[in-house]
């Protein structure tokens, strides 16, 4: 599949001939090149200015003699010129890596520019971990700790050895030379963005939460060590704010919200929870810290999704027995996300967690199988009630997985965080949950949520499970459409100026509406008619 | 003075006044100055597209912030973008460094880029001289000695040298940091423009004679070294060919030949004989090696117009005594090229040097003051006649300043191959000597050089002495030009395109001419009606 005049590639290859020179015709070699290849430029790009940066006059001027002057000519298409890199005699595929910037995790593929196609993919650990597992610590460690930006450095330093780890993956498991690799792009969140930059993050968590950089101009990958192609251009996706990051303006991108002709909605939860409401005629969004439970990393055992997480958990109330499902079917060792969702939800339906999101000192109501099951798996630790999902004995790490009251009041507390700012983000502009045509759900959370169970806890809105559609890693796949086509990189830019944003910190509507969501499914059950409530006094003392 | 529309410097100083960030706009701040910047340029940049290049971003960020969002952005003003190098709060007056980047030697200007005035001016060796005085041994060092490009990066660290040497110089002088001057314009020959930017200059004097580059792009000063501010822009006047410099091109510039109502010429003596003739409406150029024995290294006796070189030389024909000045008047120790022109012109015109440039073996005819004139004089040194202009005793450094027969050969094709130059040229075109309007006579040469005794050698033509204008180190003021006006440095492209060049290696014609001027004044004497001729016979034997 060649790309089309609206999907120009980062990078493209132009077949350029020029005459070689004579005594007729001795024009400088890079001169001829330019000449030759302003004459060759296909029609979508007929016309631009074309340059030869500093750095690639040498060899581009050696490889254009080499090559007899017939050959292919690589031009970065950059915003406002494009840049002569590369002349290269046979063009093998041009490839790309797309990278999705996580604050704990980082996803890439490998794509061929022309094509399209996704040539490799991994994953693995942003290292940055060590020096703090959250946003926050890793702001002050890079503008506190040390003197002269040390810890800025560091943090720099650690990121880039992560990326150039997945990038020496991608190009062995596809069989090319890190040094063809001709373009990259980068989908992360503001933060995570300024540290791969060396840029301080300092003002990005102070009022008035001010990023230093929105859209930072593309750069050569030489600039800050990537180790692909030194003038490979590193192109960002932009960022609205301190905590509206590039990765939800590729979750707009790869979902196409911006392009719907019908109100929908996207949700992203990562370390926060980004919401984008609109239409191809208007984007309104807010960001808040909805995220953490689901994550891992704040419930005791809660863990990100990976082998041995508990990913499903169901609870059947006729036998009382509980199934639970892990990922790569392993040994439970923690819960995720969506399994702490599916236990509460399951718990909450069996009674045995109550409307406030308590742990029920159970009175010994219902068959004597639940009476059972409920001496099982809830016992009080001295320290409060413990509800056992998993005893020590049965598997795992040798220790019971247990929900403690406490994870359950951080779970209840980030969904009451993501309904609140969903009904803060569809009042700002007067849309009812129903008016919604779609409801994209990204990242892992999208993965591997039950929408009924969200619904059941009153997560999510209690709508038709086929408004709901999970749309994967949204932010990577945002990263391959901006490697892959220039329309992408123009919409990018368009939504950081088309866009709303809401700054839920210092909304007062978001902070009534975020309390009146600390019940299961709501204060207000009549917003969830699909769920059942049970009387207070029935379920707990 | 205030730059106007038409004359925008390479870099400007925009004021701009952004609002603080608050919860209401909080933008990022890179984002924010970007568009109060936009807001702020002058008309004649008002539409053109603004990036922050990847170092400065951090710097520009903190200054901004330390600035409290209101001061100066400093715009580098590229031929497709404006470049946001810095952000200061008070405007000192912004500086440039234009170069005149000779083979031999260098001078340079610090230039207030605003009011357009000359801070400082200073000079010096280029050093690579040690490793080769003329071009073609610098380019043989350049690119056979040595493995790897060894001699080239030698060739351009020592040039960076005698910049950085220079820089400092003017900076020390004018009493300003390096780092505050924040551009550069390099006006140089092909060659040493590629021995500078450390690309190849191996196919320069290899048929068809192509450059490497004839208009490379500006790019940072820190790209190679140079020590001024690592952002500032380096602006290098574009050649047209292997011997047709951005040296000429400034001289083009200076001069204003290319705006030029009437046919008028401009003549550069340097390494090669650089020719330009035309006015606004057409432009024809060519070069040719006249030079060497003219600027120095080639006669015996010869060197570069500096203290002790013997600069006028006139003979007085009554009393037979030979006048001689020096430059700062200082003991000779050698003649450089104007002192040669002097010499040669007084020889001849005492019958000493016959029509074929001989030195004649005399006949003895004359006055007694002249027999013993010559007596004194004329030496048969065993190894042919020498022509003694300073004897050992006198002064200098001991031993006799002389002229010997082949450094009068060598003067003799020089001033040949520069007639020959300028006929070819004219009769490319069809115009005659007499149609020209002006002849520019640029650098050293046309400083020192007297066209009455050029035109007895029938070096140059035989015009009324108003003709010719003597326009000092055009290359030097061209670099100023293009550093302070967007206009000139459209010209000087424009220039390229415009130009034809005649390349006078291949051309027959011009070995024709060459032949018929290796007389005095000419084979044809009838070019030269102010020139006395003399029978061959009364002269010589």
């Amino acid at each position: 599949m060649k790309p089309e005049t609206s999907s120009l590639p980062l990078v493209v290859s132009v077949p350029v001939t020029a005459e070689p020179p004579s005594l007729q015709d001795n024009t400088a070699d890079l001169d001829r090149l330019r000449s030759a290849a302003a004459r060759a430029l296909p029609p979508a790009l007929t016309g631009r200015a074309l340059c030869i940066p500093f750095q690639a006059m040498a060899g581009v001027g050696r490889r254009f003699r080499q090559a007899d002057f017939s050959g292919h000519a690589l031009l970065n298409v950059l915003p406002h010129q494009l840049d002569i890199v590369d002349f290269i005699e046979e063009t093998d595929s041009i490839t790309g890596v797309a990278l999705d910037l996580g604050t704990t995790h980082l996803e890439a593929t490998l794509v061929d520019l022309a094509g399209g196609a996704v040539l490799a993919h991994t994953h693995g650990p942003n290292r940055q971990m060590e020096y703090g597992a959250d946003i926050l610590s890793r702001i002050h460690f890079a503008t506190v700790k040390g003197a002269d930006q040390d810890g800025l450095q560091q943090l720099q330093a650690v990121v880039v050895q992560s990326i150039n780890q997945l990038i020496m993956e991608l190009a062995e498991s596809a069989g090319v030379a890190p040094e063809t690799i001709r373009a990259m792009s980068v989908s992360g969140n503001t933060t995570m963005v300024h540290l791969l930059l060396g840029l301080s993050p300092y003002h990005i968590c102070r009022e008035p939460y001010t990023p230093l950089v929105n859209s930072p101009d593309p750069f050569p990958a030489a600039e800050i060590g990537l180790q692909v192609n030194p003038l490979a251009p590193v192109w960002v996706l932009p960022s609205i704010g301190s905590y509206f990051g590039g990765d939800l303006i590729s979750g707009i991108l790869a979902s196409g919200l911006d392009q719907l002709e019908e109100t929908s909605m996207l949700i992203d939860v990562g370390t926060n929870a980004e919401v984008v409401l609109g239409s191809r005629d208007w984007l309104i969004a807010c960001a808040g810290a909805a995220g953490p439970a689901l994550e891992g990393g704040v419930a005791r055992m809660g863990m990100r999704a990976g082998p041995g997480a508990i990913e499903r958990v169901r609870l059947d109330r006729e036998n009382w027995r509980l199934d639970i499902k892990t990922i790569d079917d392993t040994p439970a060792v923690g819960i995720c996300g969506s399994g702490l969702i599916d236990l509460v939800a399951e718990l909450y339906l069996a009674q045995i967690v109550d409307l406030r999101g308590k742990l029920c000192r159970d009175t010994g109501f219902g068959s004597k199988k639940r009476q059972d099951f409920v001496r099982k798996h809830l016992i009080d630790s001295g320290d409060g009630l413990v509800f056992i999902i998993v005893p020590a004995e049965d598997f795992g790490h040798g220790s019971p997985v247990v929900l403690a009251q406490v994870d359950l009041d951080a779970m209840m507390r980030s969904k009451a965080a993501m309904y609140a700012i969903l009904t803060t983000l569809t009042s700002q502009v007067g849309v009812e949950f129903a008016d919604l045509d779609r409801i994209y759900v990204a990242g892992a959370f999208g993965k591997h949520i039950d929408p009924v169970q969200a619904i059941t806890l009153g997560m999510l809105p209690d709508l038709p499970l086929s408004t709901y559609k999970s749309v994967g890693n949204s932010s990577l796949h945002g990263a391959e459409l901006v490697l892959l086509s220039e329309e992408a990189r123009s919409r990018s830019l368009e939504i950081g100026q088309k866009i709303t944003y809401i700054e839920l910190n210092v909304n007062q509507e978001f902070m009534i509406r975020f309390s009146g969501s600390r019940f299961i499914p709501h204060t207000d059950p009549k917003l969830f008619p699909s769920v059942p409530v049970f009387r207070s006094d029935s379920s707990s003392r």
